[in-house]
């Protein structure tokens, strides 16, 4: 990599360490120095921070981003018809080169929303890579494996895997990581759950796996195994601090333990959650167990948007909400879940501005209306802002948008890409 | 009024008759002509609506439009220390000028994203007036009554609603209009509320009141009254057509008969209720009882921004989960509360892109990321847009908003005056 140096000058920081004003100097793919006393020289590139918020770049740990090509294709549904009607069908049309242009669309979403990892589980991994590499941000993929009891599926799924983890695993840089993703209890076999948790250990790399989504989905595993679908994961061997459990909504007490002791990291999609209708997770009753809990968009025809701001906004207000208690989840813990909490749970060394960390850094544009007056910017960061305050977007050390527009992709382009897949998607058939 | 007419040349429209492409003459103050036929020619500015998608204006039907000074000096409080330890004090300091500040920054964010259009009690209302004649919006403003039982205060109080009614109702060419705010049925007596109703009649204005907004108002009304808060209200005469009730958290069977009897329109206020933890509306019952429920955002200090398209997905989510219903509160339904359903509220005459209604109409810029692919124009706007994809403003025939920026108001002016402002109410006492 062959990156200039890059100072960002007199800037609010906001992370979890709290609010400070400082300079920081990039060099390479670090944060090298924190001072209020960098000059302008040291750099080859200068950003004015003034009137900007720096936050760490935020971390979306769940999300199926082809499937922005089915945003708006399919909503206000019961969750039977939305997949067996719409999401399922199309999906059997997919192909890597449309895998690669829905990719490629939520990578400049996520770009411009300030977002700049994620943990992605879908299919055509290689292509969505592909799209990756060329946006720049940083990934921990997995192909969705679903064997339904299938002895061949299951060579079939794992074969898959193991050849993403060869072709991708540590590639651009290091930005893209290549995970497991046994799609869920209920679509996954035993010995499938098993030959993932063997395979994740040799390989040294992460699993991505849906958890406990719907009421059905449990009611499904407690009649197949005899055993809570946590339960049932667990026997299998998948459940440790390299796996990330997405939605759990429907989790008993002793599930909680279960996840807790395991050090499990929980992704939190309560758009998602709110617009299927699944229910609500008991988030804060997992971050009082000590879960890292941290969070998830979904995919876009769930959602239907990549915005990590709008998300961190949504968790805060339902747990309010449905605990009936204005203190659940306030701005500085939302915040940690939307950074550093997912940094951890997909093992990037990023999620807070500090010397020596990864530099994945996010300014937004704070002299707007709607974020005036300039008091607490934990607040108004969760609370009063959108992603399209976002500004300005460096990965690994690399700039991708600056004053909004972005560096490495041409946006018209990755725009009719999409819009002529989806075209062809949902038009045939 | 000496405006000139507009064109807005082959844009795609949205409202509650659907989704169709035409061009738009706007002639003063009214939408002259819908076709696909006009021609440049015809007017004196032309907007190429090409690649937009024209909505209504949107009409926010609660809010506290000063409260902007607030936001984010209190969150994540129980209500009772947000109320007396943050928002009571701030607000004992108010003066016409901060009030004045506050809204004239609320003006500027509402028109950013897509507001034509609000109903607004508070204080100093003739200094709101202000504000709004020079933003350019339509109004309908209460000042806040509130009496507890006080025989002087009711009489103050009534006095300062003569007053504005008497100054501001139909300035600005109509676009402001008076109505009374009664607070709310704890915080005002038996006779306010029944002078209220009688003074609404003889001046024909309309009546705009919190109403059952937490579990514990509810209680206080039963034990003062021996009625429930629909009841007590219902009693004073100030139920009817032309009354906007906020909040209507928690009702019963039977209030909800009354409401729907009495024709009142409700304003559900889905961020607010979810922030205070105050609780979920039963809005889809309302609705199937025929009630006209339309959307508010209330203040700044409890939402925290005036986004009334990330208050429609609010709407919609919430209503979902809390039901379990994946079909509750549909796209389209939660358009017709943020636009039709709003404007009849306050008895204005539009709402709806529709020859010879007010010319109060948004056009949205739909080439962006997060808007691919272009399928499905109600699901994008509720579900995937936020307020800062609202790119021209026109309210009353006037453009408000041109490619982003302001066209009445000064948006640095108006940010540093709010934020001297808010830095004196908050430093002082
Ligand atoms: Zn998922
Ligand atoms: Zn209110």
């Amino acid at each position: 990599m062959e990156s200039e140096s890059i100072l960002i000058t007199g800037a609010e920081i906001l992370d979890v360490n709290g609010v400070r004003r400082a300079s920081v100097l990039i060099e390479d793919d670090i944060i090298r120095e924190i001072s209020a006393d960098l000059s302008p020289g040291d750099a080859d590139i200068v950003i004015d921070g003034h009137e900007k918020l720096m936050i760490p770049g935020l971390v979306n740990t769940h999300t199926h981003l082809s499937m922005t090509l089915f945003r708006g294709v399919a909503d206000d549904l019961p969750l039977d018809r939305w997949l067996n009607d719409h999401i399922w069908p199309m999906e059997a049309r997919l192909s890597g080169e449309y895998c690669y242009a829905g990719a490629l669309l939520g990578c400049a979403e996520m770009i411009k929303s300030g977002t700049t990892a994620f943990n992605d589980m879908y299919f055509f991994m290689d292509d969505v890579a592909r799209a990756v590499d060329e946006a720049g941000l940083r990934c921990v993929l997995s192909h969705g494996m679903i064997d339904l009891g299938d002895d061949e599926k299951r060579r079939a799924e794992l074969k898959k895997s193991r050849r993403i983890i060869r072709k991708c695993h540590g590639m651009a840089d290091g930005r893209v990581m290549v995970a497991l993703g046994p799609h869920s209890p209920y679509t996954c076999s035993e010995e499938l759950l098993k030959e993932t948790a063997s395979m994740a250990a040799e390989h040294g790399i992460k699993i991505h796996i849906h958890l406990s989504e719907t009421e059905d989905e449990v009611k499904n595993v407690l009649e197949s195994h005899g055993k809570t679908p946590v339960e049932f994961l667990d026997d299998t061997g998948v459940l440790g601090p390299g796996t990330v459990a997405a939605h759990c909504v429907w989790l008993s007490d002793d599930e909680m333990e279960i996840l807790a002791d395991r050090d499990v990291k929980v992704s939190h999609n309560p758009s998602s959650n709110m617009k299927l209708a699944s229910g609500v997770s008991p988030v804060t009753k997992l971050i009082e167990r000590g879960v890292n809990v941290s969070l998830g968009t979904d995919g876009a025809a769930s959602n239907n948007n990549l915005d990590m701001i709008e998300e961190m906004k949504t968790a805060s207000l339902l747990q309010k909400v449905s605990l009936q208690d204005p203190t659940a989840l306030p701005a500085r813990r939302v915040l940690e879940m939307g950074t550093i909490n997912g940094a951890e749970s997909l093992g990037i060394d990023a999620g807070v501005i500090e010397e020596g960390k990864k530099a994945d850094i996010v300014l937004l544009n704070v002299r707007r209306p709607h974020l005036v007056p300039w008091r607490n910017p934990a607040s108004h960061l969760v609370y009063s802002a959108s992603g399209s305050d976002v500004e300005t977007v460096i990965c690994n050390g690399e700039i991708l948008l600056d004053g909004g527009e972005l560096e490495r992709i041409n946006e018209n382009y990755v725009m009719e890409v999409a819009e002529e897949a989806a075209e062809e998607l949902t038009s045939r058939g």
